[in-house]
């Protein structure tokens, strides 16, 4: 059994990552750290684990911690987490990071949307964590950078169309609408039941942190510069992004061409469902699950296509994802732990 | 006090025009039908109603109603609606109809999205019912046709750019997102609470009936043809839309200078409100209200702009406006019983 | 018009102290106050309030908010209330608090759940703004303390059989459940919208605070002690009260005679709405109105009755009381600006 | 391999069935019906099921599926499955009915609340499959009638009380709260979106038929008639149940007394979790999960105790309760297949 640790387990991606990892069937949870809750039971700040796991929420003592495990999940904010990794690597440990601190080849890009990096060199070694197109590197990798949410759902969604630059690449629009478990558990105004409950707004308009991170992934893919019109939406739902795609075609095609296209490009993916002609996702397919699920639709003209995209934001956008790359690193069925069916209704 | 008779009181728009109409200074409800709820007092049907109203809902007889009444809205399905306006029409009453059976200027589209017209007379002498565009016809109309809730945002949302040709008349892109109350009363799978609560999807993907419509006054905004892409989702809330749309601009432009060719586009329409730069709508802000919150944001390139727009889709999209156009087409002021202030929380 | 200060403006019962009272015909709102929001209009703060009213939020300067109005809200936590009420009294306002400083006679009750009481004269004046039960005391009063959400509910629901000594009043169980705006609208874990939606909890299990106040009224109303078990839940919804409460009766009792109490104990009176034989109350019948709809079952040995009670905890629970307790002791009529109708769906 | 069929495979239970035994280790699903979807693949009717299973709903041949499976669940209407049930017991196959045809011990208490019971043989032989008090018959029965999902929450949370006599067995108060799915899936009215979200009502007061089910249990653990009121609560969430309990006590006691019987009583079961002292129950702990936590509360006069219960009505009280039952009759470890973690946000 690997043992594994969570630094920062009491967010909402850490709880996830503790509702998948307690079931995993070849690894054990080995520590745990909080800031906030230090020195409580995790089963008491999550009593959805009762009976299930026994820890309790430690300070962040990194040879402790190191101590207690082989890898290691960083479930941290970003900023603090470029100053946690290092320590981890430098005791040998494999690490996934849950922030955005090790997401960009771009060290200048990260600054423009973040702060000043403080950690370039590991921020070179360290591999994008979309398995469905950099599985290779993954197996190899000692860090991860786990994407963000909102370019999992865009990046899966556009990769088969943007590879073969079957479309206009300056003029793709990107609308995205996430349930609330994206902003996290720290309490703010902004994401109380009573703001959000009943009400539907779009934010940080054309200015969201995913934005340069879903561009570099589809101009690495597209190897050219791809130009997106990214708004995200906050819904009141607890979980799951719907992404819906807007593109040009390079050229007249119909639905089932397209479909092909997905179909070869996802071939043997287990992680990714296509959705059958005149079918489309809907978020409460996949809550729970770690699968993106994609459907397409042509316009009457042949020219412009839908592409729909339906995650659950934790899963496959943060935890389930983040399992996924451990997998990956350590020579696990890629699908280990993470084959529990969606909960629906 | 103006009689009015609501033909089709017991779905959500039939109860929110009760609302309004039960505190309208200048109106008296007179009459109601009913076809499933014949025989009850209206306040059994809707307990909200308990103290304000007394009715009884009542068959429909064309000249029972007629006599009781002086204004006719008619709230029944699409197709029933043309069988019953010509009745109330030949009788002398003037009728705002809340389907879609007088809305399109071509009986053909019409034909196309819905069924033959069987009632082509009354189509040529109907207005399309959006006060911010057709006002004074309004006022002159014996028919008014009420807007589809979709495309009172969208309409609203693009008219000032459309009407300039500020945008590329060919490529706009319309994501919207509605509560469940558009899809009516009447009991469906698809509308159940499981199956919609914490769900998100698209739906009608570019097959909605409402597209017409939209392409329709846009058209004859611009005086030629506007080709849209509209999307609507089904959102897990009880009412309100939000219409996030994309355009790329003629030119170069920056907010102010967009804002500005909005204010002055809206001046002095009470139903209108323009977000100030860097602010935008969220449907809470109009939840029960008959306002159309419009928000804009122009990309850095400047060559594509976002603009936003909220509305109540049983208010503004339904009801409200309804109520609006009858306020024209008999001489009140235009806002009278519709000063109340959104539901928030 | 009647100028009205609110102080404490922008939290949820200050924004529906708005939302009433800008519509209301005798009242004009003359000024607000905000800590946390200073300076800014309050139609920034809530924007649904856009077109309506133009105020800006000022500091609390009790003589500048005493020189521009007659009246005075104070919606601001307990404690700071009376720390505050005194010195508009001082300057001859008459006030409405809506925390819980002036709603206990007893000022050793007070300082049991709450903290010590600094202002014993005033509460000795003060009168509870129940209007159902104290109309005549009111209508003289210079200070009222709005009731509680949960006494209010609990409180009408039981009168007429506390009074009638109709029930055993020590074994009286109130199983109530509330909207998460009774929570207020400071940022806090426990009512982030991840942590309510999907959840439902029992809280402050006989150990809430308005415990002791729904005890004081029942006794006062009894005159002797009355004793209940109160257990208020959390439910995943923005509004409303929905109280369950269970007696024993002193005798066996049929519906139609417990019916014919209450419709004799609560004739004219306007808020009161008692549902029919086989008819029972729904939040969302009384949802942004002013209502208190109660409901009456009897078991099959016509020993044991259940109460259920409907309102909006913001309104007729809040803001609504205290605008009905301000027409009181201005001499407006008591449904002045309490006319609506609620909001249904 | 156990050979598993499910009859009635498209309601929620059903869904809910299949979600726990695709992932049950030691069973496959083999057959599904349905009427309503007969000839669709069960992945077209729950997509959340693409890339699990594989089969399609047949119509109910008694031969075919008892050819395909060793064992059946049903999860059809009353009254239907004691028209299905016997079949397959004729054919030997072992059955756990999800309905109420089967619960009942007194074929004229089932007779008074559903209609007259046309196969009492087998109601006779059926075992009333809440493990927790009847293991040892369940692990003999070839018929189990899976207990309503009121009743396992209080009969759960009464048991230990109810069984040393500890609470008057004449007043024991049950205020429950269920979410929408237990109503089904089946359109109706008062099931729909925005007939249900933010509201909140008790239905069937006094009138419940899961009543009797209770009194049932509850009188067969005391061994003397038990006496209960019972109001359930519609709420506006998918899934759970909470039952808030009033009891008064035998005599006076303390809450670590209380919390010790429960802790023997309960003592070796898996699926029941008790709070500590001062914690309570959340339905979110339990969504998905197979858990029924339970917390106390004693009055200060320590003669009147509250018991809180939560479970997820589609696990603990339906499905995963019927696999639990299955896993007995199968000689399997109870908690096969059940060991998933609820799911929070």
């Amino acid at each position: 059994m690997l043992k594994v640790a969570i630094v920062g387990a009491t967010g909402y991606t850490g709880m996830e990552l503790l509702r998948i990892l307690v079931n995993h069937p070849l690894v054990r949870v080995s520590a745990l750290t909080s800031r906030k809750f230090e020195g409580l039971p995790i089963d008491s700040v999550f009593p959805a684990l009762k009976g299930h796991i026994d820890l309790v929420c430690e300070p962040l003592d990194f040879d402790r911690i190191a101590e207690k495990s082989d890898f290691v999940f960083t479930a941290v904010p970003h900023q603090t987490a470029m100053e946690v990794v290092p320590h981890f690597y430098a005791r040998g440990k494999k690490v996934v990071d849950l922030s955005a601190d090790f997401r960009f080849t771009d060290p200048q890009v990260y600054e423009k949307w973040y702060q000043p990096h403080g950690c370039e060199d590991l921020l070179r070694e360290a591999i994008y964590g979309l398995p469905e197109l950099h599985r290779e590197q993954i197996t190899k990798a000692r860090i991860v950078g786990n994407p963000g949410c909102y370019p999992t759902g865009a990046v899966l969604a556009l990769t088969p169309m943007v590879r073969e630059k079957r479309v206009d690449l300056s003029g793709i629009v990107i609308d995205a609408k996430s349930g609330v478990s994206g902003a996290g558990r720290d309490p703010s105004l902004g994401t109380l039941f009573c703001e959000v409950n009943e009400g539907l707004k779009a934010y940080k308009i054309l200015e969201h942190r995913h934005h340069p991170e879903i561009e570099q992934e589809l101009s690495r893919i597209a190897q050219e510069p791809v130009r997106t019109i990214f708004v995200p939406h906050l819904i009141p739902m607890d979980r799951g992004i719907l992404s819906t795609i807007y593109v040009k075609l390079d050229r007249k095609t119909d639905i089932k061409s397209l479909l092909a296209l997905y179909a070869k490009s996802y071939d043997g993916e287990f992680f990714i469902r296509l959705c059958p002609e005149g079918e489309y996702p809907n978020v409460s397919n996949v809550r729970g699950s770690n699968f993106c699920d994609i459907g397409l639709k042509v316009a009457d003209d042949r020219k412009v296509a839908v592409i729909i995209c339906a995650i659950d934001n934790l899963v496959k956008g943060a935890s389930g994802q983040a399992v996924q790359n451990m997998n990956l690193m350590c020579g696990f069925p890629e699908n280990a732990g993470l084959e529990s069916i969606a909960l629906f209704p």
